[in-house]
């Protein structure tokens, strides 16, 4: 199943995609999918209504409006650093022997296709394409990584934009160049993980003005999202609709030589397999 | 004027406080003291109603009841590190040149006098006093710390309990230690600015176990609330009701010579000028 939020921001519509044009909405029975959506087992009830609503015909076709993030602001965005060996590498920094974890806040959030906004005094605005995974129930000290597949509600895609400069010279920890407003694309749709057969074999890309930056897949994870899940809780309490950004393949523009960063007026697409695609515009500050 | 949320987990009455004895039920006309009560001008609506039933006699008595923190689960909990010029001494770290700032997760927050439970294979749990800021509408690039101050709702204790171990020596972030269940003991009350005639020279103690642990003044703080408000304002989106713990003074388990730390049994008691005081057991690993 793949959830969507579709519409004007703030007034999103719930829907189910069923393919490219067409979709069932569910607005009525999900008042969003937030916490208290996926609390109260939301999946659950939108999977078999929606079986019910396609028998009955009642399928409505996409009219080309904008696309917001598959699910609500997040009680929180927990993210993890150098994930990916070769990105560790290129970056320059030591592969970690157990998860770096930060924040981006909550409110970073925004639909797939939205403007990324270049924060003011920024020089160093840098793109991360990543799989991004949704908790589907509140968990604390899982016992093992495997106990983690039933704490997870999908997975989606992400870019967690970051500001190398905010981020690196500007004192401590990483959150300061993470929580922009706008410095997370989410979406298309949220895939439930009976749509993806095997999430440790996910092509992922990213393009900045159509010529290839990052290729990677999520098989060279160094820590695989169940692995993640597992490990966080064992630090913290993950509450319903939480969103992990699970770190970035080879290719950001810190990593490039001579190093690169994003301009008003560039374009990132991205994509990961199964997990469709964004398209951001990036604009000037504020 | 004073906010408090009193009554059993989840379902506590909103309240203005007068003094020790007596209070007004607000709750009719505030759902919450959350995101939504402080964007809609909450506080002006709940002042002139706190005048009109006092006139009319509509004051309750307090009754030993639970005290919740003041205000709902924030949408982001921010928290200065080492903000005490003689703090940042007694834990062998570099003075700050500008703000270090890091996340704990908003669903630490929990009522001031409520059990704080240790985590599992925690060694270092650690007590922190703090000036608490509550922010009052959305907030992002202002001008001046001197614009700061209407931006601000009002002022809390906190007790941004910390695991050293977790934080320290566990790869990379500080947020791995600060952000597990209960790690953030806040209120008594919410104090709204006219309450506090400088908010730059407030004292502050920790106890444990009785013993005088922390003792130091708002006085010495490298960057004040203002600026910290500021200058976090230049990074990311602050949302009316987000939580700032402003840093700690001296006399963190971590500092003392030899270090030492909580263990299950062990009573913290809290306090701060004009913003009441806080008392919580210590309680083993679930």
């Amino acid at each position: 199943m793949k959830l969507m939020r579709i519409g004007p921001v703030g007034t999103e519509r719930r829907v189910v995609r069923l393919n490219d044009r067409e979709y069932v909405d569910v607005s009525d029975i999900a008042t969003d999918f937030d916490e208290e959506f996926f609390r109260s087992n939301g999946l659950d009830r939108v999977r078999s209504e929606v079986a019910a609503r396609t028998d009955r015909g009642l399928i409505e076709t996409f009219a080309g409006e904008r696309i917001g993030a598959p699910i609500a602001r997040p009680h929180q965005v927990l993210c993890i650093g150098l994930n990916f060996r070769d990105h560790a590498e290129e970056t320059g920094q030591a592969v970690p022997s157990e998860p770096i974890v930060f924040n981006k806040a909550p409110n970073t959030v925004v639909g797939p296709d939205d403007d990324v906004r270049i924060p003011r005094g920024a020089t160093k605005t840098d793109w991360e394409v990543e799989l991004g995974v949704v908790i589907g129930r509140r968990t604390s000290y899982l016992a093992t990584p495997e106990h983690a597949r039933s704490a997870i509600a999908g997975f989606v895609l992400v870019n967690d934009v970051s500001e190398r400069a905010f981020q690196m010279e500007r004192g401590g920890q990483w959150m300061k160049g993470k929580s922009a407003e706008t410095f997370n694309p989410t979406g298309p749709w949220l895939a439930t993980p009976d749509e993806i057969s095997d999430v440790n074999a996910l092509g992922m890309w990213l393009d900045v003005n159509g010529s290839r930056a990052q290729t990677g897949s999520t098989a060279t994870m160094i820590f695989n999202p169940y692995f993640i899940v597992w490990y966080l809780s064992q630090f913290l309490v993950l509450e319903p609709g939480d969103l992990i950004d699970t770190g970035t393949p080879p290719g950001v523009g810190m990593g490039s030589n001579p190093p690169r960063f994003l301009q008003p007026g560039d374009v990132m697409t991205l994509g990961i397999d199964r997990l469709g695609e964004q398209r951001q515009r990036v604009v000037a500050p504020r």
